[in-house]
């Protein structure tokens, strides 16, 4: 039976039983309750699958593919389904193929700068293990403590300290991924440069599991810096601190990480973490410098220079490696500490050129009170990545339809400040309805000729990305 | 007229006609003297097209492309013709398309750290605009003084500095491209994080115009460093300078460049540059940190440590920017340095990861012994990016397919230590027959099955890259 989008729309039990014949009895759900556990991630869309397989090599995983392509049977990939854009949600039902048991690292080079993971390996695991040599993986999610290196591949994922290092795609050396026909391709190598043949691996991160089902990931690392130097900046106005941060990025200066609250935000994180941060404040800066020894405190005395001329009431610099921990943790939690106050919480990730900072702070809270809403601001604001966290009730239809006003009106005004829908947060199905105001209709159509020419049946995550 | 390929052999006079009034007279060349100005680059392989266009706008290619679409008409786009593995020359006759008319810088942005401009711009040219504002563009390509950006973005082409910057597509945020249809698409943005639909920019980088006619780039650009340290380090052995490269790598230290020469090529670059380098000498590096002035001594002091722990005879800094520039001046000289020697200089790319250099410079060395030919050895070392350059006659068919020999072997050499087969020079028609070797058959055929969804006909840069 072929219903809308040309999906099958139940599965037969004798299909059922071919896909457990793959993965075997402990890899195999099906019972409703196991489907509910994988039909939302924490975005607001939920569609359970008719099927979790739990697939642990490429060989599954290819003869899996086989046989969805066959019934034309969705396939959505998800790793620990804490995307914001609803990406790894099986809108078309079909199979949810969590990653999660292939989580081994495969290999950690230092000589050679480099590491070969499973895209069920999670970030903050991943990080644990490099710490040991004096190494670490640049990208940095919120979400890094449980989020995977696959999901964070599928979705591009950047994070406070891609200011200075760069997003996913800047470490992704090499793939081993499976097409939608099952079959197996390698591409890439351990090699930093490498122009043999096309550089697909450009094209795969932040496809969502649109173009293959990515089974091995070989990404460059780095040696740790030598030093840290963390300071919490603190302004009695939000234009001071977006000031601040244009004046630290047009000086040339590159912090690892330069975020920015505004007061709704820092007085929720306080309430939650209680770790002493200024409640009248209207803007805080956390800034953080890594380099040498004496680079980091040639830098701090930059920052905090363009900082006191921004009018900045006080500058507090981290003493301990906890509390710059505590710090970090504190900014991590943002979205668990909004979820506090209403039952959801959007969070928006519009971003535009590092000058059109403040421009895009003094509108995006112009929209927030004209429509009534509860919000705060946060940014990754080195780099113009915005994130305002809306707090709203789902279940108020008034209320939500001010929210997407709110929303429509914040990617406006992204646009004309040569800003995009998303830094790094993913289309998924959150933001597909919006791309035709980012990306013109002809290359729209092209990503789709891509898309159709590498899954001709519309198999994998079908319905996002583009 | 249909001939091998598909594509037609002579093009008629009303076709030409046509063309011609695209692009006006100034803009078109046909004559045999013309057509042999372009039928080259630095690689050993000669096609003359049938006829050279030299639009100046996106709206002429639109239209050129439409009608070599119409009529099957193959396009090969040109930047300085300085490629060196055959990537332009338009092997199955049809169009060139000379991009150095469309030349203009279209904006620099320092606050905002990119700049937009049009694919003809020459790498050194945009140098020297964004140092008058302090920033940089970090791909140095040896061609940098000729070579255009949208001939460093077909080829994704490198450079010493890119073993602590990266290469080309670590710099491109966006981009106009005309397809193989005439239409035209935009995607990216001037923002460097963004992950609005699908990551075009990195398919598009390296694919050697095989995919779209690139009319205009959005590069993000950095600022410069406050200091430079240049050194030469001299060892009376080559596998100790090897051994340097690797104790620096491995150490966690990142410099600027890290570059090796032979004792072949310290001899031919001081014919012909006289600068003093060491003669006697079996290996030499240069070596060069940036940074803040503190980091580039604390780092060089660690560096120099490295050398002299393996047995370095002597270690030199430029003392000067005019004593560093000639240094530089005559590493980029190499090629020319070679070609005095014999007709032909053959310069392969074969890169493998930093730990393997030793390795890869004792088999590379053995090899080129076994064959009997005049070989040097230079490697942008610290990203294992090897460049042996082999003078050969290209008239004398004997020694040819010695260095055909020797060429594979240094290949199958680089496989086997986990390298592949180009870092930065790229396929084009040199290393074609060498691909099985690196890509698998599923993973070729992936990317001729994109290649045929974007290009149905087959009209782009037909015979490259893949």
């Amino acid at each position: 039976m072929i219903g809308e989008g040309g999906y099958q729309q139940s599965m037969n039990t004798l299909i059922k039983k071919k896909f457990h014949s793959i993965v075997g009895d402990d890899h195999f759900r099906d019972r409703p309750e196991d489907l509910i556990s994988y039909s939302y991630d924490a975005f607001t869309v939920e569609a359970a699958p008719d099927l979790v397989l739990l697939p642990v090599s490429t060989t599954q995983i290819s003869e899996i593919l086989k046989l969805a392509s066959e019934h034309r049977i969705p396939v959505t990939a998800r790793g620990a389904g804490s995307s914001i854009c609803g990406a790894p949600v099986p809108i078309h039902g079909g199979i949810v193929l969590s990653m999660t048991m292939m989580n081994k690292i495969l290999e950690t080079n230092t000589a050679d700068r480099y590491c070969i993971v499973e895209p069920g390996v999670i970030n903050g695991d991943l990080q644990v293990e490099l710490a040991k040599t004096g190494f670490f993986y640049p990208p940095d999610p919120g979400s890094m403590a449980f989020s995977t290196i696959g999901g964070n591949l599928a979705q591009n994922a950047g994070g406070p300290r891609c200011l200075k290092y760069g997003v996913t795609s800047d470490y992704v050396l090499g793939m081993e991924v499976v097409l939608a026909s099952g079959e197996v391709i390698r591409f890439g190598s351990r090699n930093v440069k490498d122009v043999t043949g096309y550089r697909l691996s450009g094209l795969f991160c932040g496809s969502e599991g649109t173009l293959g089902i990515v089974t091995e990931i070989t990404l460059k690392v780095l040696p740790q810096p030598e030093a840290y130097r963390t300071v919490l900046a603190v302004f009695n106005n939000l234009d001071d601190s977006a000031a601040t941060v244009s004046d630290i990025i047009g000086a040339g200066i590159l912090p690892a990480a330069l975020e920015l609250l505004d007061k709704v935000l820092i007085n929720v994180v306080e309430d939650a973490n209680n770790i002493g941060l200024p409640r009248g404040a209207e803007g805080l800066l956390l800034i953080e410098v890594d380099g040498s020894e004496e680079q980091v405190e040639k830098e701090l005395a930059l920052i905090t220079g363009k900082a006191r001329n921004n009018n900045a009431v006080d500058i507090q610099q981290a003493r301990t490696p906890a509390e710059r921990e505590a710090l970090w943790r504190a900014r991590r939690s943002l979205y668990s500490c909004m979820a506090r106050l209403k039952p959801n919480c959007i969070v928006e990730d519009a971003t535009v050129p590092a000058s059109k900072l403040p421009e895009m702070i003094r509108g995006i809270r112009a929209i927030i009170n004209k429509y009534g809403l509860l919000a705060g601001i946060s940014a990754h604001a080195g780099d113009g990545n915005m994130h305002p966290l809306i707090s709203c009730d789902m279940r108020d239809q008034e209320e939500m339809e001010r929210v997407d006003k709110a929303i429509e009106e914040i990617f406006k005004l992204a646009m004309a400040c040569n800003g995009t829908l998303s830094g790094e947060h993913g289309i998924g199905i959150a933001k597909r309805k919006y791309l035709s105001m980012s990306i013109d209709e002809p290359t729209l159509n092209f990503m789709h000729t891509l898309k159709h020419a590498v899954d001709p049946h519309g198999i994998l995550n079908p319905g996002k990305a583009i």
